[in-house]
């Protein structure tokens, strides 16, 4: 078992290893436990006799889950079994269904302590440490929330035994980026064959990924410098999943994002990081994407929430482990689209 | 014009004046005004021509607005416009409207910043303070909501003219509460003929009864202690409004809940303060309550959010200014409620 600590006003322990979901204690004596309807039953039971259950709500999965008419829904629910403010909410799934947890933990009562337990590598490595937590909105994604740091998370790594394996690669994406913006070792390891449910490579390097992140929300913990490099890929994995409708999984549009990125980096004057970005896309082998159009996909990226009102800005590298922010001109942007565009079918 | 700082972690300032909605300044570029249809129209235009607002969005009157269904569609029209991070919400209304402006204000985006322009007495002297917002549940009130700062409060005097009589002798309900659990000379400045709109007393008494919120809060932000004694009259008060589903205005619930929370106080060995309480209802002559059952209430008031896990627990007073919080037995309950029930129709 790894353990990794979150710092910064209210700190918090991530621990990494199997058999947590019947291990975790939490002080509070009233708990509900939010997840989604597709989960492994065997796993929402753990929790249920391992916590002190007094409601379990199941909900869509994956985005399905992330609306404000779901967001009403559950906390109507914690309304009518009266959980107290000294009570607590837990977030068992996905990173869809932590990220919705978290915003009726943030909430509910204007707040009450919250812990997930993410069962699938997106969730560990990405949404369970941070404290964002929100819903999409019709007009775009992640649109509405708050930032409420969980009072603990369990990464079970058995969970990750049942995941099919396109999911697994999915997630994958965010444990490479963190290589890309912060930690180079992590980018051979999350390529190996021994980084799978079960491998010899899995909780470690999966430890190392979560650390990034923790180094970085400990330093920042609202996004007002260096966590905005996390987004590294997402501006346009955003639109990708905007102008679908989702139908592209988030880590399959980060790994299409991190080539774009990857692209504009070398464009604007960084070394070449493109092979590793299409070593990662070919391994990840993604979901196709239908023909998508600059300037669509443009609307979407301007209504990024790293835009202000001068627009949005990209984060880009100028080297491994040296990500910088920055606004790009529009010439570039779409030259880099015409590339990229061209590149990926080969991928698929 | 008067000035009252709240400090804590996100200091800010109150002013109390004449003339203040076309006197505001805010840094943001992009502002969006929130306002209750029922505003009279040139305090909207006052807002609009004063600051650059892109949008003004009108939302139902009082605790209509409150409403889940009421704040996605708010969301949704600022998704629209595409208010950036660094854009600013605007609440310009009573309590109600800057109650539900603030939390999308907290939660769009994950919080951008706020800005409330009260026009009413109870939103001047309660809601404008200490950065609670929120909205309804069918369940209950306030069930939902964020711990969420204003940048600046603005108390147009100038618009406490426009407000019928009876709206304006309600929100005296928190001024008059401020004065029994911290500030003793309020109680009789609150009830004297030159406490109204444009009489002598109104600008100095409207902002000594600021001024003990904003102490208040100060000290203790998110309520984990003394901020829980400005609920004093609130636990009846919200059982009344919602047994009777917002029938009954929320300052004369809160006048009702005080005089209730006098008579547990003399109870439960404090002094008897029935008489401060009495006389304040008889000048403040709410509208007449229905019958009410006082199993009906209990289970209220159980749901209040200042319960936890043993239940719920009551403001009440040793003396004036010596506020304490504490479970009250369920014989006690039930007899002050009797004493109470038969007392209130002769204010009526």
């Amino acid at each position: 078992m790894k353990q990794i600590e979150v710092g910064g006003a209210a700190p918090y322990t991530v621990q990494v290893g199997a058999g947590l979901l019947s291990a975790a204690r939490v002080p509070e004596r009233q708990v509900v436990l939010i997840h989604a309807e597709d989960l492994p039953i065997e796993f929402v039971e753990q929790v249920e006799n391992n916590l002190q259950t007094i409601l379990t709500v199941r909900v869509p999965a994956r985005d399905a889950c992330k609306t404000l008419e779901v967001y009403a829904g559950v906390l109507s629910q914690l309304a009518q079994v009266n959980l107290p403010r000294d009570g607590a909410v837990v977030g068992l799934g996905g990173g869809a269904v932590t990220d919705l947890a978290g915003f009726v933990a943030a909430s509910y009562l204007r707040g009450v302590a919250f812990y997930t337990m993410p069962t699938t590598l997106l969730g560990m490595v990405d949404a369970a440490v941070g404290g964002k937590t929100g819903v999409n909105l019709p007009e775009g994604k992640n649109l509405v929330g708050a930032f409420w740091p969980p009072k603990a998370v369990w990464c079970d790594t058995d969970t990750l035994a049942t995941l099919p394996p396109d999911v697994f690669r999915e997630g994958a994406a965010e444990a490479f980026k963190h290589g890309l913006i912060s930690d180079p070792s992590l980018l051979g390891r999350v390529l190996d064959p021994a980084f799978r449910p079960g491998g010899a490579l899995l909780e470690g390097t999966l430890a190392d990924a979560i650390a990034v992140k923790a180094g970085v929300v400990t330093r920042d913990p609202t996004e007002k410098g260096e966590r905005a490099f996390l987004n590294f890929g997402h501006t346009l994995a955003h639109a990708i999943e905007g102008v679908t409708q989702q139908a592209i999984p988030h880590g399959e549009a980060v790994g299409y994002g991190m080539h774009y990125a990857a692209i504009l980096s070398r464009e604007m004057g960084g070394a070449d990081l493109t092979g590793h970005t299409w070593r990662f896309l070919n391994w990840q082998s993604p979901t196709p994407l239908p023909d998508l159009n600059f300037a669509e996909v443009t609307a979407y990226m301007n209504r990024d929430k790293k835009a202000d009102s001068q627009g949005v800005r990209f984060v880009l590298l100028h080297d491994v482990a040296r990500p910088y922010l920055t606004r790009v001109p529009e010439n570039i942007l779409r030259r880099a689209f015409e590339e990229w565009q061209s590149e990926i079918p080969a991928c698929w």
